[in-house]
């Protein structure tokens, strides 16, 4: 080992390597699981260094994990507790952002970070939409294939992808160079798909090149009671039909939910009031990039319209208007949720049209079994997303246990996957902390096929903590 | 072979074969080109069929050609001459069309043409958008992940595709079945992305589900005549500005273009009479599937509007409506350019920003090299395609010669590729036709690559024509 971590200072330089247990401790430490040990941290700045690297790392067989802003929320890029893996962090390869107005695209590092580039960005009326409540590197945003709130809009990562360079292991590693700015490209097999949402398992993103959008225009937004949980759908067809293309966001969130943050955030109160809190209501955005002064659009007035046509029908109440105080509701309940106990956090997904059936199910069955957990979820409507997340409240009369917590997953899980065709994972990826499930959910032929592929694009295992083949076959 | 013959009479029945050569013909021409020979054709109506084929080429080492609809343009789906092939014919498979109304989602079997889907979303208020000139089946269109004259507004088929179901070779050949209809969905490697562009050298699809899409409800066509090229640039960034989401199609069309369709096509005159034909001219589309009663809108006035703006400065014509004339126009292109002579078609396509500069560069080469050549050129410019096409003329002094035309091939995709960071395909995909140039454009390290991975999913080489591997280790 002292003569890899001596080549590799080599390498890297004195900036480009953290040995100190202080300098590395916070690239042990995972957003929300994960907390391992690392012998030291490289960071590479250039695409010749993260080659140099892998060659280096395949030549003594040492396993590395990859981490982008370290935001990721399935453990993904935090070494585990053994101490065997060295952390390689994309930080400093973050120098790149090249910026084509007229393709509306942008060539970008991998470790630039969300933030970063939508600063770049802004000047010129452009945005890259993917809307996440962290500020995760680009390269990890691929790596996750994220979605956010915006899906129904801009679509996933995937989606918005044009070009991509990765480094794949072998002897010696090789450079895939796939970063052209092309919307139509069908030269062969698009290699650089398999990259994408593979939580850096099968290869090293060191650059991509990304469809950048027009920034919004105008936008209305509406927080809307509905009748009953089948008005949600209702709703959801409404407002696709008469409002299509500018329908941003449709986020659901439970009375549970909305009571945690009015209750623990104190700058937020009851948005209803005079009327008590509901039991469910909507988080509806309506955008567009379109210039208000040649479209004449007004979608607050659209918005307007559309509420009042289903007022009393489909919907009970609907507060139109304050945008950002909306937003901050919705924004507020990871926090707040914190404050009633101890989360078990969910990130599914299905088709729109089980929503409403799995959520009475799912809440009949947590009653029936495990009546002392608060479930305070909230969802993404309009892309099928939902985090069905619950609080062990700390006063509960049983006290917290992780044998029951995995029972409550095991049981959602197989209700979601097994009862609706949905997905354990609908846009955190998969990592160590949830690797369990994929091998649970996953069809064998299709472990068989990762694993292969895995094994194809990096024979000795060097990249990262999870392996996607048959559980039999891990290292 | 007439023992393997039998094993597949007996697995398909008779329906399910064909053997006599009139009954073979049609599945032996491709559209445009490949023409070869088949012994039989196989015809299956179930997955199980289409496994227990795979299953018996195997045994016999058997080689087979994949065919849809049969439309596709590089010759990928049609047998060659040695007629040493089978062709494994989809359009039996094409029993099951299950609608989401809710998901705004649909199951299709790989056989069902886009017509026969459309029809079927028609009466929900849905289509599936991808607008081609031609009736694919939905496999297909998979296989050459098909864009369209509308990706701007929608996407190509990747960007549609929620699930898949496909059967890979193997002993025993396997079924991958990921039919789920999620539009977050991650987790792990995301293995239906493989057979999407691939020319079904790595699987069979035989069942996908699609995202799909409200109709319009209102457009607004024009046809335009910029200023000079660069200002077809300004034009489009402009449209985009003030239109954004609206703004469904951007098609160049060279003034040879619409002087041929004009001179051959005997219902279509000069739009633009009594003003002569212009140099280029743009057609313009905005669309929205918005209830009209509640936004508002009026597309066409929006466009009128815009037309206005532009007047005098960047364009120097326009007529605006007549929708269905105009879209008549663009359509009629490729029939037209057949009256003049041998067409020498183009599927190209670059960053939008380098579609002047390479116009004015190619047709400069191509004035200096091959002046008996008439370029009537046309494109998709809101996403970088181009159909750089040209026709040898019937009465030109120097006689057709194919080693003459692939060297203009050469020259223009030299200029694409190496130029300006385009593609020599950018919607037909790759197959025998245009094989020669994959290997010259595409790099080692992603041939290797694309080879290795035809290895793992086909290992005995029995689907298709096309070997996405380095050509020295082609069969």
């Amino acid at each position: 080992m002292s003569t890899l971590l001596a080549e590799l200072a080599n390498v890297l330089g004195e900036q480009g390597m953290l040995t100190t247990p202080d300098d590395c401790s916070r690239f042990e430490q995972g957003a929300r699981y994960g907390n391992g040990k690392t012998l030291a941290v490289l960071r590479p700045d250039s695409h010749e260094q993260v080659l140099n690297i892998l060659n280096l790392c395949g030549q003594h067989q040492q396993p590395i994990v990859l981490q982008g802003a370290n935001t990721g929320l399935v453990a993904a890029s935090t070494p585990d507790g053994s101490g065997r893996y060295l952390v390689l962090s994309l930080e400093r390869l973050r120098k790149h952002i090249e910026i084509d107005v007229d393709n509306r695209s942008v060539v970008v590092d991998a470790g630039v970070t969300l933030q970063e580039l939508n600063e770049a960005l802004e000047p010129h009326g452009l945005f890259f939409p993917i809307d996440l409540g962290a500020n995760p590197s680009i390269g990890g945003m691929i790596a996750a294939n994220t979605g956010g709130a915006r899906l129904i809009k801009y679509g996933d990562v995937r989606q918005n992808l044009l070009g991509l360079r990765a480094v794949i292991a072998g002897e010696p590693a090789q450079e895939l160079d796939m970063l052209s700015g092309l919307r139509k490209n069908n030269t062969g097999p698009d290699l650089k798909q398999l990259f994408v949402g593979s939580s850096g398992a099968y290869g090293i993103i060191t650059r991509a090149v990304l469809q950048v959008h027009r920034m919004p225009q105008q936008s209305a937004t509406a927080l809307v009671v509905p009748r009953d949980q089948a008005a949600v759908l209702q709703l959801l067809r409404v407002l696709e039909r008469d409002c299509s293309e500018f329908l941003s966001a449709f986020e659901g969130i439970s009375g549970a939910a909305l009571a945690a943050v009015v209750k623990h955030i104190p700058s937020i109160t009851n948005p209803f009031a005079p009327e008590p809190l509901p039991e469910y209501c909507v988080l509806i955005e309506l955008s567009s990039a379109a210039n208000k002064d040649v479209t004449g659009i007004d979608l607050e007035a659209v918005l307007m319209r559309c509420m009042e046509e289903l007022f009393g029908d489909v919907i009970e109440n609907a507060i139109v208007g304050r945008g950002k105080d909306l937003w901050r509701i919705r924004h507020a309940i990871s926090e707040a949720l914190r404050h009633e106990g101890k989360m078990i956090a969910f990130d599914i997904s299905m088709p729109r049209s089980s929503l409403v059936t799995f959520r009475a199910q799912a809440l009949a069955l947590m009653a029936e079994r495990f009546a002392w957990i608060k479930v305070m979820d909230f969802g993404h409507w309009a892309d099928g997303g939902a985090h069905f997340n619950m609080i062990w409240p700390k006063d509960a009369e049983v006290a917290y246990d992780v044998a029951i917590v995995e029972a409550i997953r095991t049981l959602i899980y197989d209700l979601v996957v097994n009862g609706f065709q949905g997905s354990f994972s609908a846009e955190h990826g998969v990592g160590p902390y949830n690797l369990a499930y994929y091998q649970r959910y996953t069809s064998a032929p299709a472990q068989q096929l990762a694993g292969r592929l895995q094994t194809l694009l990096d024979p000795q295992r060097l990249l990262g903590l999870t392996w996607f083949g048959p559980a039999q076959s891990a290292r």
